[in-house]
């Protein structure tokens, strides 16, 4: 029994490995070399831990850091969306509950339901923790288009109407990391 | 007071994105090209909220998350060392401590001494958490050799002995999981 469920786990850790070539549109900071999500799903999960206290509701920090550890292992079917990609919806799903379905269906029953019931908490983002990992996820690029000259923001002429739209969701998780993003995407537009 | 915090947050979340850079001596699952260290604590940390139910003792889980996503952070100055390296010490770690003050240094007093505290219990490998965390931190490259015909053993020569003494602290972590390491050892090496 005990046997029959590692090997299911080792199947799923093996799989997910792939993640680690799925490549985003934003590069590492102060670099050219683009970011592949495993990279960035793990800085995510930093950043949880480390800025946790700046959620504007209470968090269970261990759920965010399940959120933001499996948020990107759809993306092994389904690929990266760029945020600003205005063609296809960043947040069309369907393809990516078919994925989820595939991936974390190779884990033992039990667990592959917990992770698909956590991935579409955090997909909805209605939850006081899928706010703040949704916020990490607004965030981390902003800091490194920062560091970057404007980055992706500049690379891809994204107005800067447009890019307040999509990062100004991270009020809903944070309030103060919202005032210092506000901030810096007015000084790099210069506002 | 929340700004000066904020800044000091945000200057740790920069300067550890570095670790996706520092390239390890194992390879990704059925590939020749080397994981980085971000990409690898991503996995670890994956691997800890899927493999938890096989630890010996029980374990906070989150505790196990923090170790995970900090305990290369050092490698950043100090670099990475092959487990099985003859010429220095895998565990030395005045270097790495000399790295961990002034990295995680940069953040708030208040979390850099939390994170250099869990960094520490990491090292010493002794509280149930530092056991099962340095387990997934050992079975992984397992995986990964044994997806990879040998990898990093064969690639090094290094003799099953050795390779039993350094693994078989996985043992520590976790009984099951201990199991399956020794079958797939003795496997490879026809034993």
């Amino acid at each position: 029994m005990e046997s029959s469920r590692l090997k299911k786990q080792i199947e799923f850790i093996k799989e997910v490995d792939k993640l680690k070539c799925i490549e985003r549109k934003t590069s590492l900071f102060d670099s050219n070399r683009r970011e592949n999500d495993a990279e960035h799903s793990w800085h995510l999960s930093l950043m949880a831990i480390i800025l946790d206290e700046h959620s504007n509701e209470n968090i269970d920090v261990l759920k965010v850091l399940k959120m933001l550890l499996i948020h990107d292992i759809v993306e092994i079917d389904a690929g990266d969306t760029f945020l600003f990609d205005t063609k296809k919806n960043h947040d069309n799903t369907a393809e990516e509950f078919v994925a989820a379905k595939r991936i974390f269906g190779i884990l033992p029953k039990n667990q592959a339901e917990d992770l698909i019931t956590i991935w579409k908490e955090f997909e909805e983002g209605e939850t006081s923790e899928a706010k703040f990992a949704k916020a990490m996820d607004r965030f981390q690029p902003v800091l490194q288009n920062q560091s970057n000259n404007g980055g992706t923001w500049f690379e891809f002429n994204v107005i800067y109407e447009n890019v307040i739209k999509k990062t100004e969701k991270i009020k809903l998780g944070s309030n103060t990391i919202w005032e210092y993003v506000e901030k810096t995407i007015k000084s790099l537009y210069n506002r």
